[in-house]
């Protein structure tokens, strides 16, 4: 039975990633395309209910058939897994991402939210992002990233995936023949390095950029930060469960009955 | 010292839920309060980063001073803790918010991904949310949510939290003293009833909206949703860390070398 793929992204369907990502899925199975019409980078896990949503149809630089909505990369999942297209779906893939979701990123990357989406939908997730240095300039090779989509998507497909679990694949940014290998990893910690940027506009009002350096990593060896400066793709199965199971106990002991104020 | 408290939300500045929530924290320290200048509910963990942010003063109902932003709750708390105020916040708090936050509920959610942001910036978060009968009508009122907050802040205050933790607390749609207690929980699970509802506009395209029923979720003892409803306040310790370490061995068994397609 042919599996049936859809493929999504946060940073547009005319993204050079999500076809690069499509050519390789159709090598596995029959791919149906439905992302947003624009960049929702950072964008968070959204679902749009105070607005209505639209789409349309776009053609890839290959000529595929996609469609682009307006809302979020996890609307777009939302819209065709709740019977937009015909088709059931085996599987969602998210990317290529430009740019790694490591470590925090996770929570605000729409290419891991939309894999999220799925998972909450009852459809293995898996979410693809390469790392990319700041400040590149130049077309990005995405064959390396297509190859550990590839491996990832057909492991998937053959063993499935525990309840409420995505994989997160990030792809070091090398080429293919340096790459080592793959890591299973766990998820890794972000240094962020925001800077509140205040200006002034023309009119003499402020406003304020998030702004500073891009964010970096403890590099820590088991972890996805780890693997891509060892050289390796990065796989970290993530779960939607986020309770902190071992503070249970401790805040147990704490004090729950009607206090007064400290 | 006085403990200087931070007051976000996802209803928008000028909510009765933070208003009453801001009442309770001046009981304990010195209140800022920045929250979003409109409702962004179901908006996720947004780092905004294309475009610039404005802030603007809001007067709340008694008259307490406020800000509000054009950014999601969690751009917010970066706002506020990269430096908008000059205040260093011991603690964050969000809500309180109309409508549990359940289950999955949590990455979508802009009360959660509130105290979230908290987190990542090294502040101590707690997210708070009233559960609300669908289609309630009338005066909410915020007493007990008020009262659980005060308990969970000071206990936080007074003991802290570990690393990358927060607190997400939900509280029963009941009156104060028909209120049991607290209940330490997991985080359960929503089961959403969601439809896709094409409608067409009056110049015969099509749109659609994500329509259905409130989510539910599955009543189970020692879970968020099970606290609720055995008429618990329900405490949930949420961690950023969303690897899922019981797959990882299991992975680490399939193929991760070259495949030729399935």
């Amino acid at each position: 039975m042919t599996k049936q793929i859809l493929v999504t992204n946060d940073d547009g369907v005319l993204a050079p990633g999500l076809l690069a990502l499509t050519q390789e899925m159709r090598k596995i199975g029959n791919v149906t395309i439905l992302a947003p019409d624009r960049n929702w980078s950072g964008g968070g896990h959204v679902k749009t209910l105070d607005r209505a949503l639209r789409l349309r149809e776009f053609r890839l630089e290959d000529g595929t058939q996609a469609f682009g909505s307006d809302g979020a990369p996890s609307d777009c999942v939302a819209l065709a897994t709740l019977g937009y297209f015909k088709e059931k779906f085996d599987l969602v893939v998210s990317g290529i991402n430009v740019g790694a979701n490591l470590g925090h990123d996770v929570t605000y990357s729409g290419t891991v939210t939309a894999a999220m989406e799925a998972v909450i939908a009852g459809v293995p997730g898996v979410a693809v992002s390469l790392e990319v240095p700041e400040g590149h300039i130049g077309q990005i090779d995405f064959s390396a990233s297509a190859y550990a989509a590839s491996i990832a998507v057909q492991n998937v497909l053959e063993h499935g995936l525990p309840a409420d679990t995505l994989l997160n694949v990030n792809i070091p940014f090398l080429k293919h023949n340096e790459i080592r290998g793959f890591r299973i990893t766990r998820q890794g910690l972000r240094v962020y390095h925001s800077r509140l940027d205040e200006r002034v506009d023309p009119r003499g009002r402020p406003y304020y950029w998030i702004g500073g350096e891009a964010p970096t990593g403890v590099v820590e060896t088991g972890t996805d930060v780890g693997a891509l400066s060892e050289g390796y793709i990065s796989v970290t199965p993530l779960q939607l469960d986020l309770t902190a199971y071992r503070a249970i106990s401790d805040i147990n002991t704490w004090n729950w009955q009607e206090q007064t104020p400290l």
